[in-house]
């Protein structure tokens, strides 16, 4: 199957998911390498829908080289992660679990008084440990390991927050969040990225619930279970 | 694709996301602005299963000009949103999120006292602030900014009810509840409109799953998470 | 369509839902009335993949008249409930939701303990009002209604369970809840009873969010939102 | 249908519900049984997707005899399974609830202190009773009965695992639980285990959603509704 159709592909079952509504989320994949281009859906369509001669191709500085659309302003994160990571796909979601973990991991008020600007508030993660579905993630071979996943605090300067993400990405475990935004996901290939996809959006979605049981369980830890940084 | 074709696909794929059940919801485009035309579900079907020959056409008093059906009592409030808001179509669903946060919006009792009329209770607001899914509203260009839909207390009169929503329908955003029934989403065209539904039930599913997570965690906040009006 | 091809199309929708896991379930349509003729699923079949081949044909007394398989032991409750309310249709469906809340709504413990016998405990009801989705169920005209689903203890024997359900079903809102097991919900076509079970899902699931959020919220309400009998 | 295509066709409805997300689960069924041979997924595929002819042929000791992949070091469990029990299919899944509920069930804390190795902890039990859907497990014709499905540390040396494994399994109600990680579920034909699967999975999730309405409803019970061992 051609890369184009592939892509596709992915994205109607990302939609499927109900990861991307409402034209949200961002899909990409490295088309070649020496010049760098992208593949990727244009912004502002419906990702469940989108063809594959609806797909652009984009260069290293985010101009679009071909194909029928506009690049969103976010294609700017997707190609730092693939010159830091050196990743063959980028896939950025907006699912529920991500959405409200993103935003509960920051440190500051998740919802700033009415009529005050949003207090700047620091970075954090989401910390998920003892799991057998981390070794999912490259180079973990045992539950007994932990990731830390980096959460930026959201900013529509995408140059901006391509800049602080881009320090962190070398340790990132193949996933960042954006607070009360979404995912990023990658892989060195598209069906590893997907695969890296899978596995982080359990990982939260299954964060969610264990904060939901512990709380109403009275259950005490040695640490809390979403550590924040 | 045809209009009528692209309505029933649309509703199709929201009975498939469990927000039109049991014949429930109702969803109408514009055919034609002069005289006003509304090509729309008949009333009291499956809307998972209704085909393109099933829809009927509706004027701007709400009578049906052609197709085998009757028109919903709720035309009346397509129609007021139609007028109102410039609206292309118009998509009600009865989603769980929906109708439980339009409930819990409102300052009365969620339930009256057994044997009691309903008390006539003040409307209300949801309000959803902070999140990047904000985006997919048109007009919105960054997730530092605040929606506030409006929740009216429901009512049979539908005549009563689109004459309460009238007034509000400008400044709402794409979006109205009635409370413990459902939300109207709409937009310049059927994908708008559609994008903006999906954009709203996420908003509402988010909010419940943030108000678990706030009650539970005992965070504290500046205000709470679903302001009331 | 064939009443058989229907029936079949009915269950495979309703195992997608997740509402007959593991062969769960039960259904059944009226063939004929006069003598009495049911044609159903057999017993111990995977109700996503049964044909419309491998329906049985039963009797008023729930003997097999024609078709490969076995009638399940809850044939009698079918027949019961075709008697006394004239359904033409019976769905009985295994939700998480029917069985939650069904438990739920018994004044007794919900686990009996270790080594004893569970305890003989009353019959109840869950009590839904205010909703718009109550519309759905026939006769209701507005959202300022109620109805009581009848909870029944769970009971092995199908005679005696059916004739405990008996003098309930005339005044039951086309539902009746088998505690810790499931829903019946019937119409007099299977479109009536399909559309009957998806409203009657969607007030359990509703319920079920209600009384999680009313319980972490600390809502105060004049009375209980799921009122025992 | 062969052997094979029912195999596929299984993992690619486990799949669609998210119970073997990332590569996650592995399926086996037993081709022939003497001397030994199962055919299984290969290790590190996506469950979903996998075709017919990629999968592979084990021998008792777990070694490939046919096929394009490399058996899952969970093979040994697996085989263990089929050795004690007589299964002639065993699924292993990943899902939310089996992964939630089984780290929860064993008395120690959830997650270790940073910085220090897991504790080692005793092994537990998820204890269900009372429900109608413990009849879809062979050998139980009455609700009032109750299951003690096993709960085993997690653990990567499989061959350490299956033996802890292998005096429980007689026992065992069709399932077994890795804590953090999943479920074991099997049954004599690929249709039993399935049916299994689907029955575990349910009380698994309603488990859950029990633990939730409990808590939070304030009720008191003899015993914890879900005991541990």
């Amino acid at each position: 199957m051609a890369l184009a159709d592939e892509l596709t592909a992915a994205m109607a079952a990302i939609h499927a998911r109900g990861w991307c509504d409402g034209t949200g989320g961002n899909f990409s994949c490295v088309l070649q390498k020496n010049p760098l281009q992208l593949l990727m859906a244009p912004s502002g369509v419906d990702k469940g829908q989108v063809q594959a001669s609806e797909l652009i191709v984009v260069d290293a500085a985010g101009r679009v080289l071909a194909g029928p659309g506009k690049a969103s302003a976010e294609t700017a994160l997707h190609l730092e992660i693939v010159a830091r990571c050196g990743a063959g796909a980028v896939l950025h979601t907006h699912s529920q679990a991500a959405t409200l973990l993103s935003r509960w991991a920051l440190a500051g008020p998740l919802v700033p008084a009415r009529g005050q600007a949003p207090e700047p508030i620091s970075d954090g993660v989401v910390r998920v440990e003892g799991l057998e579905m981390l070794k999912g993630l490259e180079g973990h071979s045992t539950h007994a390991t932990a990731i830390e996943i980096p959460v930026l605090a959201n900013d529509q300067n995408l140059a901006r927050l391509s800049q602080r993400a881009g320090p962190l990405l070398p340790d990132a475990p193949f996933g960042l969040l954006i607070a009360g935004h979404g995912l990023y996901a990658w892989g060195q290939s598209l069906s590893q990225a997907n695969r890296h996809l899978e596995i982080l959006e359990f990982l939260l979605e299954q964060s969610w619930r264990q904060l939901l049981l512990n709380a109403l369980t009275g259950r005490t830890h040695p640490t809390t279970p979403l550590a924040l940084g």
